[in-house]
């Protein structure tokens, strides 16, 4: 599977090690990490996964490989601006969300709208018009692994 | 101006008057339709600023014109699928949403992240961390246009 | 009919007079230009069809609608890249070249995989495996609007 | 180093073998692959990098993953149509260019717009202005990866 992480640069240390946690047991269970390939959760997520011995992918906004956190292993520059945020959850069997502003919104309401497994720590609350919650909840890197892969198995 | 109108494709009656109002008012204003080109709120919009003598340009996510709605003067099929939202509100120097959905939702989230002056009527509810709403509320057409206005007049 | 008239931004004299000739006989058809809104062949092409009284719609790479020349009308600022070319020549019920670099290859190349009618004007040569030019050239712009009208008639 | 293998669906028995003994030769000296995923140049470089134990990026221009040939590692469904040809292009530090028709050449184009190294096999002849090939011409899948090892070096 391959299972992309979304989250804000500016967030809190909490947050943060638990992108790392997330990046890590994504790995463990023999998963690839897909993100967006800068700093903060992202770069998290990618450093949790490569010391835990996995594959990352990132797909950036700008055209400059180098722009990639140093733990990514396969870099797109996708030149696109944040039109690259559907790429990363379209790369994504399942989605996990860690805090994040508002790219991070769009890329929930893609994965919402593309119907993938969509599993939140910390982020943001979303309310439908019935009241639901659209976000499967997590409160820990596992429990949120399990979620993906039980939500993906499903689909 | 060019004002972007964003919202769904199944929406209540009433939000597609309020739609078909807005569209007519940014008309009258002597501002430029933008939107997705799709059916909805899209369509009534464009029917609004057709019939009050304005201009309606629409961004498509297929690649064939004759998906835009018959109120539509200038079409872009984009052949970009939903990352074509990216162009929907960056086309806009405002954006009104009316109702809607996900993608409705990451049309917001972008304007947010662009910085972008944004109304809403009858939206997507949103709450920032520290409580506040993203979003600057109007409860009629003339409302919304004016705000817009206002807001790009201040950015 | 919408009229997508790509080439470079660093042309001949010649051409540019070309271009803008070009725009000119669009508008004077009743049809809408579409460019990549920037200067050069895109500028020239544009001063033309406003100065026929025509509609000008542009496509902008970038994601400043500022960077447009002064004679587009509408402008869609991308935000993409290079990736808007694909924009561009899908907005065209035809396309006309005139002269043009990469850029303008990377569009005749997409307008010959869509299946655009496409019409040269002083722009690149090129050979297909059995010899034949997949470019219809023309002399005069009035020559190239008028097979750009047979050509989309015809498909 | 990542390596772009560009070309088409439809090509000779001789353009697929060389293709593969591309693959190889990237993966043997230690680069990554990155394609468009289909079939035909395509499926044949990502199978040959495979065998020779390497790793293969694929950037779709649909959403659906499974649209990847089988030797496809890493999966970007971009949903982009052709759109995605740019991204593909961007994601190496050097181009191979192998027989190929419009697609093949737009992905030429960009290649030379963004300055790449560019090797080709059997591909476009093109010409410019003064007369010079913009492509620099391989006999072999050691001599085209050899030059992509060079001109990546020298730029």
């Amino acid at each position: 599977m391959q299972i992309s992480v979304i989250g804000g640069r500016d967030v809190s240390p909490e947050l943060l090690a638990a992108a790392e946690a997330v990046g890590a047991e994504i790995a463990r269970r023999g998963h690839t990490l897909v993100s967006g390939g800068l700093t903060g959760v992202m770069e998290a997520a990618s450093r949790g996964a490569r010391s835990a011995g996995g594959h990352t992918v990132a797909i950036l906004p700008g055209d400059d490989p180098h722009e990639a956190n140093p733990h990514v292993e396969f870099v797109i520059p996708s030149g696109l601006g944040v039109a690259r945020n559907t790429l990363v959850v379209r790369s994504g069997d399942a989605v996990i969300a860690v805090g994040g502003s508002y790219g991070t919104l769009s890329e929930i309401a893609f994965a919402l709208q593309f119907g993938k497994p969509l599993i939140g720590i910390g982020t943001w609350p979303l309310e439908e018009p019935d009241g639901a919650d659209p976000i499967a909840r997590a409160a820990t890197a596992e429990e949120a692994v399990t979620l993906a892969e039980q939500m993906a198995a499903g689909t």
